[in-house]
């Protein structure tokens, strides 16, 4: 293991960080509601660390592919760490456990809060909360990577421990032209929403809040009753569409900039994604028209929000689904798991892979009526080769696995059997909200320490797709040196 | 398909059953509580479909892998519906669907019950409701292989078929002998236990009603509180160490019967299933304490109960584990899933699939540590090759795709989330109870028909491991003819 590289990376990171906190310190100094301090001292604190991280010089400059899933696991936690720091020092977090809480649930995009009273909040604060959401939507590593004039040498490895979902690998040469690109279709899909927000009712402060949060699909909202405080039929629309449109994979997106646009139309994955949403959509808004006292507009605007939120992993909330009859609840809960499209910044397992699971189960079958015949599972034509399909199945099962872990010990604070294993769900697919006391309405304030910390770490793993977080947990890495 | 011979096949199946009837016959004749009739009628209906189905003959006799699962998966289909006639003659179960729900519950050992009313029922069909869970243990076509002089040829398709879990085929060649020793084994065990059971305090009827649920691992009790109302610890604890016994691999014991002492010791899937059942016996006897008053020894008392009889899947109750901590009902939760050893009669998972999987996540993190050293899967230090590990992944994938759709479906019933999922997983795990209303106190009889239907799928799919359920709905099995 080359810790002097991991070590050097991870002061980067922090002075990347430290850079990005200039903001949230000049809303804060803008708005005036002393919060401007708790960012001050942050800086103050960070700068002496990436002074010594960024000084460490080890023989090699080499990092592997383990070097690369240890740096982001280890990178993610500095960066939820001293983003925490501002809530600790504005007081509006007190205790540094919750605000790391808060923190990790930023930068990965989750939007599950610990807090019971937000809007009453300094503006800073709340800007920084919604702003972490927005860093940590397209990767932070990619995002130094697009800034940066020279990063490590070895940056693949890293962005392959870091990147949402098994994506092809045709960007990849062009690593940095492509990562710049991505960011201004990112930068810009926020300021239009930014301003359709502005021009259906919003202040310019909340425009910008909600579209930092859908653009992440984090989900933070600075007010107490989410999207559902402003009554806004259009800004419900307006943050529906682009919630959806953010839950697309990238890479499409690049593909039509650069003229394909038979790329964007071939895609099966965004095939299944559309079915899914509307599919649910159409059904939810069916279930609920009874619950919404036969209003039949309103059912499908809060059926196509909800699950718009839920399956990019976002969040926001206009309706207590938690009082939905139980087939709308259990297809939210199946869409949490799904998520959206992978290289997306949603959460979530991703459609593609629910789409070769499904591949491989039909293909089983096929193998019992025709043995046979072999066939390949194919994606948009092309053959998908065994050993991804096996990654794909592993990657779900380290989830589940995981899940259950953090269930067992997300147990032992004795809620509610639907609260204890939907808190888990819903951090590990970075969606924020669950179900009876972390549905929409409520948060995980009352969760011990121990079960937000684990929480925090689920957040993370499901963030960074499991395996950087894992890895950490292997004492063959800590142990030998070889 | 070769469907002259899937029918043929499924006429044995029925005659065997027939002749199987005259045992509740006797019983209900013996007790004289006027239900002798409804098995009469059964055997008088029953007659003719055999006569007709087996005079079927096809050009060939050829049954293949196609054949061997369409075969088991109709088989099963055709005896719930046959072991369900009793129930409507006598009047007991008057809807069919309730009874079909009734007696596929049986077979597939699965012991979830519509009745609300149970221990004043005429004993003749409170015995054939046991026996079938006792035939259906061990797999009704291996039954009938036990005693039939010479069956149809590709025997082996149809054990494929029917046999629970990825057990080594060393038993294979000579099948009809090992399925005799099989059945002597079963046997056996059933009688220690009801001599046992009946020095313990119970009637001999009593003994022997639970100690065909035990043995088949099915859970159907005579008694309306199930073991509970015999208030006696030593029944308890019978019960208990022989669930456990039911639970373990059959071939085990063969090895033991053979002097093969060694391969029993050695079985790791043996080591994992102890560890499983002890380590939660101690945990949720510990955290059940309080709720007992702190009695301790009633604590480990109901904790080793609870925890065997959902490990193995048998489903008998003597708490009402709903009431327990989140965690000891999320540990329960978690053994639905599991299930004990492949090759017993319980159903679930298998501990085996479980051990897999977690040997080959272990694996993949390995590759991110040392990408250059491949290592293989070893179970009792022999390589698993890969195409049975990604079987492992397809089935559980199968699984889950299949709980989803139940869930969905049962959804529209619009009960709690909680009693939606579990009685699902009860179903499909042939457990039983689940929690809420189908925990230990309560019963299936509230569904809707149609979930009612789709939860007796849910049982014979669990027991018959999927696939030859699965392969019904297959459009091509319907639709070409080659």
């Amino acid at each position: 293991m080359n810790f002097p590289a991991v070590l050097n990376i991870i002061g980067q990171v922090i002075k990347y960080e430290l850079l990005l906190l200039i903001i949230p310190f000049l809303v804060a100094v803008y708005y005036g509601q002393g919060d401007a301090s708790a960012f001050l001292y942050t800086i103050i604190i960070m700068i002496p660390i990436y002074i010594v991280l960024t000084r460490i010089k080890g023989k090699s400059k080499d990092i592997y592919m383990k070097e690369g899933f240890v740096t982001v696991g280890l990178a993610w936690i500095a960066i939820s760490f001293f983003g925490a720091l501002p809530f600790v020092f504005s007081g509006t977090i007190p205790s540094i456990i919750d605000a790391f809480f808060e923190a990790s649930s930023g930068f990965t995009t989750t939007g599950a809060s610990i807090l019971t009273e937000i809007q009453t909040l300094p503006k800073g604060i709340l800007f920084w909360r919604s702003f972490t959401h927005w860093v940590g939507g397209m990767g932070f590593l990619i995002f130094i990577l697009a800034l940066m004039p020279s990063f490590n040498g070895s940056t693949i490895h890293l962005l392959k421990a870091e990147s949402p979902g098994p994506t092809p690998g045709k960007i990849v040469p062009k690593i940095r032209q492509t990562a710049k690109i991505l960011y201004a279709i990112y930068f810009v899909l926020t300021v239009i929403q930014t301003i359709l927000l502005k021009f259906a009712g919003m202040s310019w402060y909340d425009a910008i809040i909600h579209a930092l949060g859908t653009a992440g699909t984090g989900g933070f909202s600075n007010m107490n009753a989410s999207v559902a405080s402003f009554n806004n039929p259009a800004v419900e629309w307006i943050i529906t569409i682009f919630m959806l449109l953010f839950g697309v994979n990238f890479v499409l997106y690049f593909q039509i900039i650069r003229g394909n646009i038979k790329a964007f139309f071939k895609s099966e994955e965004l095939k299944w994604y559309l079915i899914a949403v509307f599919g649910s959509i159409v059904i939810i808004a069916i279930n609920i028209i009874p619950f919404n006292g036969g209003n039949i507009e309103q059912s499908i605007r809060d059926s196509a929000f909800q699950v718009a939120s839920v399956v990019t992993t976002t969040g926001y909330a206009t309706a207590d689904f938690n009082l939905w009859p139980t087939l709308s609840k259990m297809i939210l809960v199946m869409l949490m798991f799904m998520g959206a499209m992978a290289g997306s910044t949603g959460g979530g397992i991703k459609t593609i892979r629910i789409v070769i699971i499904f591949k491989a189960i039909r293909r089983e079958i096929d193998k019992i009526l025709h043995p046979r015949r072999v066939k390949s599972v194919k994606i948009d034509g092309n053959v998908v080769n065994e050993e991804t399909i096996s990654g794909v199945f592993l990657f779900i099962f380290a989830y589940i696995v995981i899940s259950l872990i953090a269930i067992f010990i997300i147990s032992f604070d004795n809620f509610d059997v639907t609260t204890t294993v939907t808190s888990v769900i819903a951090t590990l697919s970075n969606i924020g909200p669950g179900l009876e006391l972390v549905g929409p309405t409520g948060n995980y304030a009352a969760f011990s320490d121990l079960s937000k910390i684990v929480l925090s770490f689920c957040m993370l793993a499901g963030r960074l797709e499991i395996y950087p977080m894992l890895i950490l947990f292997s004492p063959s890495l800590w142990k030998k040196r070889y």
